[in-house]
């Protein structure tokens, strides 16, 4: 969160305001008046997406409503030079969706449309601007859903799933954003209008549908989704494990897939998390517990019988001091509802908070959770932990008072730390909020100079001008030499960083 | 295959011959003698891949053993601005590993090893010209195997099946080889190592992994592989259906899909299919039918049992004149030699065979077949149909003798208007076997001139100077404007093309 971007120019800059004036006239003639905002209480709304403490007006906001009128607002930027910034719901959590302060944001709020949905193939085609949920919703009459579902699936898109590569709790069992949609129709940023992917399994050429899939807004704009549908699976029943040592329930995990089950879900909560989801919605959380584990267990009803024998003494032997079964639908609906309350939960414990997305392999998942507890300790902040355990991707939420000079930076440190260290281990430095402009120096940790390049190869053969989303996702050779240069800060020393603000 | 290459030019083209003078001259510094093949008997092996009616001496063959030395061939022809086809084991096709006269072959085939085997987090590390098979040799003692089983399993190398996307009769459960890879190194042309992928389920960046697999070794060459290992079913049942008639078989794999099963195999085989295997491997089939379908159940012992239980009765009411549950594990791996050998069966009726491979969506397969059957009818040409039926994909065999004059002019382009009718109902020129050399021109039909830009942008963002595998996988402009300009050939027309040599 230490980026150029968090200086925020003002709205009201004069050269800004010429160069909206220049721009609104423009596009006055492509687009219907009600499709561009340009005041600037109008624009107020879209300066942040779901990390805010990044904020940027932009230029203006257009909302088109078709391909055509998305087609001629990209030629018009793409010819004048104008940067241009797509946004679905702005639940993201990584800064994605940050409006450029000379750049059109491009809200794709009205492709909200369900366009077809054919229950024998299995599969939706959908506006980019429809949400998660509302997928699901449209083919429940038909016993089918969408599987990932995001913390935000109430509000979230679909265009911003492919953005982001969106997951959730179930994408242990049923995979990612990429592992579920089929086709895309994208634009180019000089207004071609391109199709990948399809019903059938393998495509020919290269798959541009996968490169997309997570590219966050860099290559294209996503103006038609097609999806996977799943049917609903018979039962679901959910086991709740407690534990008096964290270590134990990271294990647990380790020892469910080592026996040959998929969890549909695999959640882990600490302390923390337990006490303030407990707090919050009353879940009926065993609050003396350092750990708990969610196990959640879907197909016929037999084969959910049957791992729910076979795991809950798994689970004893594994040292749980109790596991409790959900004795109904309202139960389990319970134990799910304390989880994906978790964080705005512990976000009720300190004036503010700060989600991390970091994978590690599984079976790091002790030493990464003990390093972190000591790691917080220096730095004198609370960190509560709620993990999809069961693919090792770990959400720490680091508290803090952006009110208290220097608090906001050293959890900004702490964080980078916290991502380093999945690195260290062999993990990586997102799970599923993306890289937006929140991790784009811990970039140049994940990736080698030559790997960056060939990123930056990749987004030239896209948009060689490089107007979508600038100064996201992939970082500039100059910033990671920059970067590197700073002094040194990575999770082997032994010692916190000189420059550092003990408490 | 009516493309500029079959006119092969000969190993001892005195241009050729300086050529590849200087260039063994100059790799002799850097490779040990033994890794360059320069003879033309030495040469011959690697002139075809298993589409053996293209053929091309290389200018010569390097067969290098470390990373190292795979960089400084790439260095050293990048810097000279010599072509480089990579080559597993050479049973594509496609014909992708077809050498060019002036270019390095490059076999991978002393890239042999196992690096590395994980029972516990399910993966192996291994060198690109690893076997498919032996890696699921190595897994069985663990309880593991790898899932992608192409027909060639035995032969194939896993860095050729990540260059095709290979699937096999068990993607349509397990996926294809996109969906088993973890991570993968790569060398580009210019000898940078890059790594992709890793242990977690999302990746940050561009998700360079899943484009580079079906890339077809235009894009870099993949030096080392890191696969997802998956639990071996607890029991595998399979049931053999016949019918009178090949659109109600085809209807049938529609029923079992919609009614919520996805078999481990799912593989249908028609008349002509059936008696070839027959007579060749002695399965048991039908011979009487006009199809079967082999469908293949895995998992625990009661979920085979149950779906068993529920299949049987839907192929009956679909109009199975018999069905049969194979008795014993004996019984179950001869319904499947018959499918495995059904390629090498069919081949036996005729001095040569052209297997297709296209994708349609499931619901379109029986038009399919029955517009297929037409247009064989008017080529004069036998065809079988071998199917990975569940996921829509094709393999017509087109029988026909090489040395009948026009006989393979009129192979190929029934083979092309075969393809081309997969489009024209949705599908694709290709579910497994890649584009290669064969099907560069149904590229042309698959994709618009603006989509094959942008492949060609990607192309250049790794291979700049284009020496990797020229002439394959995706179509120059200028071959599909001409291309476009024969005369219209399109399955949509009632009449052949008047070119045609009416039998």
């Amino acid at each position: 969160m230490s980026s150029p971007l968090t200086r925020s120019q003002p709205f009201d800059d004069p050269g800004l305001v010429a160069a909206r004036a220049a721009l609104v006239r423009d596009l006055r003639r492509i687009l219907p008046a009600d499709a561009i905002l340009a005041d600037e209480e109008a624009v107020r709304p879209y300066e942040c997406d779901g990390l805010s403490a990044y904020r940027q007006t932009p230029l203006l906001v257009v909302l088109p409503r078709t391909i055509d009128e998305v087609r001629l607002i990209l030629r018009h930027c793409h010819d004048r030079g104008v940067p241009v910034v797509a946004r679905g719901a702005g639940t993201g959590l990584s800064g994605g969706a940050l409006p450029a302060a000379d750049g059109v944001l491009l809200s794709l709020a009205r492709f909200n449309r369900i366009l077809a949905l054919d229950p024998v193939n299995r599969t939706a085609r959908v506006q980019p601007g429809v949400r998660n949920l509302a997928i699901s919703e449209a083919a429940r009459p038909y016993g089918l859903y969408y599987a990932p579902d995001p913390s935000s699936q109430i509000a979230c898109t679909i265009g911003g799933n492919v953005a982001e590569n969106s997951g959730g709790v179930h994408c242990l069992k049923y995979g990612l954003t990429v592992h579920n949609v089929l086709a895309a129709q994208v634009l180019t940023i000089d207004g071609e209008l391109l199709e990948f992917g399809g019903a059938a399994l393998d495509a020919p050429g290269y798959d541009l549908l996968a490169l997309f899939i997570g590219s966050e807004g860099l290559l294209g704009i996503v103006v038609e989704v097609t999806v996977k549908l799943l049917p609903m699976p018979e039962r679901a029943q959910a086991l709740l494990a407690a534990y008096d040592d964290v270590e134990l329930a990271a294990r647990a995990v380790g020892d469910i897939i080592a026996a040959g089950f998929i969890p549909a879900g695999l959640e882990m909560m600490d302390r923390l998390a337990i006490q303030a989801a407990e707090d919050f919605v009353h879940a009926g959380y065993p609050t003396n517990a350092a750990a708990i584990l969610l196990c959640e267990l879907d197909g016929t009803n037999e084969e959910v019988s049957e791992q729910v024998a076979q795991i809950r003494p798994l689970l004893l032997a594994g040292g749980a001091t109790e596991v409790r079964t959900a004795r109904d639908e309202a139960e389990r609906l319970r134990f799910w509802q304390g989880r994906k309350a978790a964080f705005p939960a512990v976000g009720r414990l300190a004036p503010d908070y700060y989600c991390m997305d970091g994978t590690i392999p599984r079976h790091r998942l002790p030493e990464v959770l003990r390093r972190t507890a000591e790691l917080a300790e220096i730095y004198g902040l609370r960190v509560a932990n709620v993990f999809h355990a069961g693919d090792g991707n770990m959400h720490p939420l680091i508290l803090f008072d952006a009110n208290q000079p220097g608090e906001l930076a050293r959890t900004e440190e702490l964080g980078g730390l916290i991502l380093e260290l999945c690195v260290a281990v062999g993990g990586t430095i997102t799970g599923e909020h993306g890289v937006g402009i929140e991790k784009i120096q811990q970039m140049c940790v994940q990736f080698t100079a030559a790997e960056l390049d060939q990123f930056q190869a990749v987004k030239q053969a896209f948009d060689p001008l490089g107007l979508l989303n600038p100064g996201k996702g992939i970082p500039t050779p100059r910033r990671c030499s920059e970067y590197r240069q700073l002094p040194t800060r990575r999770p082997d020393d032994a010692a916190p960083p000189q420059s550092l603000d003990r408490p």
